[in-house]
């Protein structure tokens, strides 16, 4: 009993949780009620209209059927439902009378047209642009199926098909009535904030993701469930863009109904342009793509040695942040359907990609390794620096953490490759660093998390890449590791500036759609020094 | 009329594509209206049994309703049926009797009753764990207000329930009898096939991104719906990924109906681990993301010069080829439910990576420009070869195309800016080839491609970034877009072995999907030599 009770307490205060983040359900269930009994009291009150009573069945189906969460889905079953039952009914009226001149093989007949009209109704949905008339023609097969049966029975063809039809006349506007009276609940603005939540989940995820790279944050076990693209709430930067990439059919299913809404609220037009917004969405999406990208640097294993990647630490954040910036502003002004207004929303961006660029431009020798070479190694030691301002901060903490690394390196007395000496006295200033994320992968697992069997072989191809069988990294291999280390700088950062390039087109579809949905001038433009 | 018989023509003929690629559509039309007509049978041919015969529509409908496509769809739309009525009915007679009891309140207890049990199942289905059971709490409500309505009026609750019970009973069993009896067809087996075939496609995408970048494929304009993410039949390689990756909601979907199905065909075990081919599809669409990188990278604006990629070659092709047949393999023996076998599945592309990690080590110098460092320039000549066995085909085709690309600049006449002699008096190799791609993409626009408006502005961020307002590409900011360009070549490469990498996950869990699933052996191993 005990349990029993706590179950109660569990689903009541689900239940309680859902009404609170979203009242609108509360209140479409109380529609929902409110209709049936209003049909229910019709059928109860009218006592002359036996008739109609006895088939009432047919306005408890429609309201039952036809209430659905939000207007455009029910005007839209509304109209299949009844361009099917009217159809339907003609066409067995046609058929009623058609078999009955056929005498003795009326029942004949009558099964067969009942075997021809089902089969072309079937196969005619089945047909992929049909899909949004799936429910007509299923209401096509039933009501010709019921009249030819029903009124076969009592000869009645007319009179069923009449009845029928008034009852689904009344159960629908019960429900329609109930439904867009009160409190209506819009398809269209649920598709308007759904591309506004687009925006934030992908700033915020941008914004991970070059937090995230800078403070080296590492999955020490790639969770299973981003390996295998599944949801996950544990993990923001990775629910951000993938609830954003996965909203597609979602936003699908509510162009589908926003487009049978009339003119409401704040969208006061006919021909509404929703497909604009699902096209911004689909632009917003195209830039997600890089942003999962990124993800895809940090969950990689070649990781690029922290040191390297505080060289270009300011310019990445910046990046980042002014790229984070400019898709909460569009989100916001996507919410408040305003324009965009005089200032160019890209122009911060863009100068923070320039600056990165240049930086990469200047130091871009981070980002390889000059060893192999065959056209010759670099300078032994670093030149006079030609742009004597441009030696700043960032250089002199790169100095310092490559040192940190170098002693690093040496605690852990990496057994030495014959070359060793060699490659040191070539004076080569940062080949090493390359190595140190390789074993913080392999050994740093905390013992809190259990080992995930299935993932287990995953470091197995890259260990395969820097021990050769006796188990002693050699010269050449683990050479080739490092390279791969820097390189994946090099990835994260040229993603950086395509993702900033791909802002262009999203900003454009923005602007079509505030072109077409008649947004308002911003009132006062808060960009404005 | 003429128009008329040309529309008949029309959809008969996209009728008989449709059955022709799909005949399972046809025999499943025909199951329906089998079905329907053998209800219709039933109903005219028992005299005696006049009553179920009044309500032979419940048999009609619960024909239509419960008939799906798929096994697993009937099914659970029939457990959902059954137990909605069931509990309904039990609910209904259980309040009929207490509000006998009731006297002179009974209509007035029967309507709050229903407003109450409506208001309850309705707010019950919208809880997001409810949805698989949507149409349950659907019929819950109309069974339930169709037994007191209907029941009030007749005074026979129990008589009305039974009939009601009886008829869905039989519809249900003709529905499931024709459906199962005759050619089922199982969700299972989509499933298993959508997952088979995204292998496919991803293989189909990842071949031809790495041959279009080879090739320089290069879109004169990105097709809007590539930028805005919407399905398109032009560019098989963007469908194929696209179709991996956006079949989510259909598996979810199949998922949701092949647990219902009893264990068949091929499928000979209870609990078949369907969930199993989701999550390999999952890791599927891991590596998918990488592809999407890649070709990110072809549709970027910012380009490698060919020379350049021409560098890779062998290498990135190899591994391109090489990924490939892994994934058609893996997709293969998915389809045919085989087990890997001996055979290490990744040698060879784990082989190929590591060819082209090295190529990258002797070559990384492409990957940068080196003018701007800080540290100081490389050697002008290039030094004697380290190794000389590897200043192979590549080094020289490379040298080549170099020179090409400079005959190239000169024909153009580009402005030259005040610095430029310095430069080339520097002795830098290859400075200047980075600049080819760019007014390849602003002029070579072919006239049989319509401007596509909305997307104009795309190229005017790079416009900018290297034209002043003068017009003229100064020193500082063309050599800014010169080492993007060759950044992006290293992008793509280390995307490339990125891809490698993850395909290490996409067979551990596919080897757990074939121990779970007990694939067969493979017969004989056609990769031993």
């Amino acid at each position: 009993f005990v349990s029993w009770v706590r179950t109660v307490q569990d689903v009541s205060s689900k239940a309680w949780e859902m009404g609170m983040s979203d009242p609108r359900k509360i209140i479409f269930s109380a529609k929902m009620a409110l209709a049936l009994s209003l049909i229910s009291l019709l059928i109860y009150l009218r006592e002359p209209f036996k008739d109609l009573s006895r088939y009432s069945i047919w306005a408890i189906l429609t309201v039952v059927v036809v209430f659905e969460f939000s207007i455009g889905a029910t005007l839209s079953k509304g109209f299949n439902r009844g361009l099917g039952t009217l159809s339907a009914g003609g066409l067995a009226l046609g058929m009623a009378e058609l078999s009955k001149c056929a005498g003795e093989w009326e029942e004949a007949l009558i099964i067969a047209s009942i075997f021809i009209v089902g089969f072309l109704a079937t196969y005619a949905k089945l047909y992929p642009t049909m899909k949004p008339y799936e429910y007509g023609f299923r209401v096509f097969i039933l009501t010709y199926c019921f009249i030819m049966v029903s009124g076969y029975r009592t000869g009645e063809f007319i009179h069923t098909a009449v009845t029928r039809f008034l009852l689904i006349a009344l159960g629908a506007g019960v429900g329609l009535g109930v439904n867009i009276g009160i409190y209506p609940i819009w398809a269209g603005e649920d598709l308007h904030n759904l591309v506004a939540k687009n925006f934030m989940g992908i700033a915020t995820s941008l914004e991970g993701c070059v937090n995230n790279y800078l403070n080296c944050v590492e999955y020490v076990r790639v969770p299973s469930k981003i390996l295998t693209y599944q949801a996950s709430s544990d993990d923001p930067l990775y629910s951000g863009y993938r609830a954003a990439v996965e909203s597609t059919s979602q936003e699908d299913a509510l162009l589908g109904f926003a487009i049978w809404e009339p003119p409401h609220g704040r969208y006061k037009m006919f021909n509404y342009p929703w497909k604009s917004y699902v096209k911004v969405s689909g632009a917003l999406r195209h830039c997600a793509f890089t942003v999962m990208a990124l993800h895809g640097c940090i969950l990689s294993e070649i990781q690029a040695p922290p040191e390297r990647r505080q060289v270009f630490h300011n310019e990445l954040r910046r990046v980042g942040s002014a790229g984070a910036k400019v898709l909460r502003e569009l989100g916001n002004k996507v919410k408040k359907m305003e324009k965009l207004g005089q200032f160019d929303i890209l122009y911060e961006v863009h100068e923070a990609a320039e600056e990165l660029q240049k930086k990469v431009d200047k130091k871009s020798y981070i980002l390889v390794n000059s060893e192999g070479w065959e056209i010759g190694n670099r300078p032994d030691e670093p030149g006079p620096p030609q742009e004597s301002l441009n030696m700043d901060d960032d250089e002199a903490k790169y100095h310092e953490y490559k040192s940190l690394s170098e002693a690093v390196l040496d605690l852990r007395s990496v057994p030495v490759p014959k070359s060793w000496d060699e490659k040191v006295s070539m004076g080569t200033n940062f080949n090493h660093d390359g190595m140190k994320s390789f074993p913080s992968g392999m050994n740093s697992t905390p013992s809190g998390v259990p080992p995930d069997n299935l993932f287990k072989k995953n470091i197995s191809w890259h260990a395969g890449l820097i021990f050769t069988a006796n188990g002693e990294p050699t010269h050449e291999e683990s050479k080739t590791y490092e390279n791969a280390s820097a390189l994946s700088l090099a990835t994260f950062t040229s993603l950086l500036i395509e993702f900033v390039a791909r802002l262009q087109n999203l900003v454009d579809s923005f602007e079509e759609l505030s072109e077409k949905a008649k947004f308002k001038e911003p009132v006062e433009s808060p960009e404005t020094v």
